[in-house]
């Protein structure tokens, strides 16, 4: 882990004044480095003042729960389907929640403005788990229902940064509306989740209350992370380090579209080429559930779509399947395996088979990478 | 500030695994190693599911202030004269307290009983700010109580490691009573505030609610500074630099004490040669706000005993000292500095003056360390 190095610089320079208290929204030198970053990377308006630095997307999130409902905001909508955990997450925080469901551009909005809910938690550059990228216009339909009810969109931009076609990147969906969103991003995902390391850029008439609301929490987050992430940014190390990660994530996301096209014609990946997972369509006919079971028993860690739909039944089965941390030449061999547990269960029903015979294949422990924050 | 290098074997090792989310409670490697130092230095009695990693003692103090209730228990009693700032955070995270007059001995029992509250937050080692040591009679009292009223005990030890006469100092309370005492410390007076690293050792019956309620509030401290914080204690490193600065504290200690008893006879140190502040207890008829603010006048930043007074007018006027980070060579000068002051006072209102003429002196800005967390 290259990037590492930027802790050496922080630490031959680190004094004791540069370790004192840090203020509770972050170190100005690192909320200035993210301001300039998120702009010119993400398209994000914001400042030194705006910007905020979290431990991780998950306070971020804890602490907008407990601001929100000084704007007399108690529920939340989130997209259907979704993350699970985020939705227990958000309730244990104390906030209600209310799924949406997706059309092919992104969370409906009439539906949404269905719930009287005044506030959304959307993925705009990458949807959770269904990879879909939302639309122009549905971004437009969303900041004027935002501006209409006087509310607020919660932009959880984990995956923006892994963009696989560089040309269509979709901007982040802050850049039209600054005072209607607040635009989430994290280190967890770009360099590792031990840094526990995240940023919120928030409208300015939240900055002071996001402010208070932490300092009931803690009173700031590390200070040498802190400086060694400005030190990231402002070297172009980090650049470097997403050119690097962005090619190594490309070549997989490469050999898993080839592998699905060779041999699981069946199903479809749904969404854009961005991210570090993939949802897979599957036909209509096949069970979710003995699929990732079977999967599983052939080494191959997938989740059914069913997992994230909070309202059930509303999808076709599919399986969601993160391709970063799998080895490039065992992609195939993944996917084969997931072709073979197809074949399996339409044999069980006496249906048609897809392919040859079903051989049990043996392979390394492989994860799937679906926990974020 | 060499323990830096502690975090370059750190870098040196660090792999993805290692930087993966790591566990709300803290790393087992450094709960591990926390356990064994704080068994060691302090006789406490935990172990690695007992020990919390926190964000500094403030995200401990939150983390209890929303668990306690779970108990029933919605009032925090508190030591008075105390940590102002701190009865502040304790209220804003939803607590009430109620403060309870302290007297040579450490918090009174006998009033702690009758305010109804079942917990208590105390400085056992070196009280803040009088830097009274509670005596063995008042401790065995104090856990009495506790297990009377099936209550706790939080024992706050910012100041345990910096204890002047190394064979008389005092164990910790936890040692006396684990299942009723929260021993919690921090980093920041040891090393700097900038880490953000503190420490809880709880009775098991809290481990895994004070989990959950972290879980709520962030997903775990940063995984680089926990273990090379672990190095530190376990590389030995930790050891010497305290004794280092042990050592730096104790010359100014020592040449604070001169000072007061040269340029300040008139007024006399309450409390133990501990910790890097002093609490000087001043003659009846000086009048604190005055002296503190001709102090300053003169460079010398020291706070009023009030400051920290829940029930005013219950004690003799008081400075609060914080020496540690008063170049040596300024000491003296100081305290000559408040004599002035005080002799000014006096003369002002036609007293006899304790020393010559009254010089205004010019040092370089001064600043007392207070906050603390």
């Amino acid at each position: 882990m290259e990037w590492l190095a930027c802790y050496r610089t922080v630490l031959a320079a680190a004094g004791r004044d540069e370790l004192d208290y840090p203020k509770v929204a972050g170190l100005p030198l690192l909320r200035d480095s993210l301001a300039g970053y998120l702009g010119r990377v993400r398209g994000v308006r914001s400042s030194v003042e705006t910007v905020m630095v979290t431990a991780g997307f998950a306070q971020g999130l804890s602490l907008l729960c407990e601001a929100l409902p000084r704007f007399g905001i108690r529920k939340l909508a989130i997209e259907d389907p979704g993350h699970n955990n985020q939705r227990r997450f958000i309730e244990e925080c104390g906030m209600r929640t209310v799924p949406v469901p997706l059309d092919g551009e992104g969370v409906d909005v009439d539906r949404l403005a269905a719930t009287g809910a005044r506030a959304v938690l959307v993925t705009p550059a990458h949807q959770f788990p269904t990879g879909i990228t939302m639309s122009p216009a549905r971004r437009q339909a969303l900041v004027r229902w935002a501006q209409d009810v006087d509310g607020l969109i919660i932009e959880d931009d984990y995956d923006g940064e892994f963009w696989f076609d560089q040309s269509h990147r979709p901007s982040s969906l802050q850049e039209l509306a600054p005072d209607q969103v607040i635009y989430a991003g994290t280190a967890s995902k770009a360099l590792v989740p031990g840094l526990r390391l995240g940023w919120l850029a928030v409208p300015p008439h939240l900055s002071a209350l996001l402010s208070k609301v932490r300092s009931r929490h803690d009173l700031g987050s590390d200070g040498i992370t802190q400086r060694a992430f400005s030190e990231l940014i402002t070297s172009g190390m980090l650049d470097r380090h997403l050119r690097r990660v962005r090619s190594r994530y490309r070549s997989r996301r490469e050999a898993f579209t080839q592998a699905v096209e060779l041999h699981l014609p069946c199903a479809g990946i749904v969404g854009s080429s961005a991210g570090l997972h993939a949802y897979l369509q599957l036909p209509a006919d096949i069970e979710e559930s003995p699929l990732v079971e079977a999967a599983l028993r052939r080494s191959v860690l997938v989740h059914g779509g069913k997992r994230y739909q909070f309202t059930p039944g509303e999808r076709p089965p599919a399986l969601v399947v993160g391709y970063s941390t799998l080895p490039l030449a065992g992609i195939a061999e993944s996917m084969f395996a997931i072709r073979d547990a197809v074949d399996e269960q339409r044999a069980a029903r006496g249906r048609f088979a897809t392919g040859g015979p079903v051989a049990h294949r043996r392979a390394g422990q492989r994860k799937a990478v679906h926990s974020r924050s």
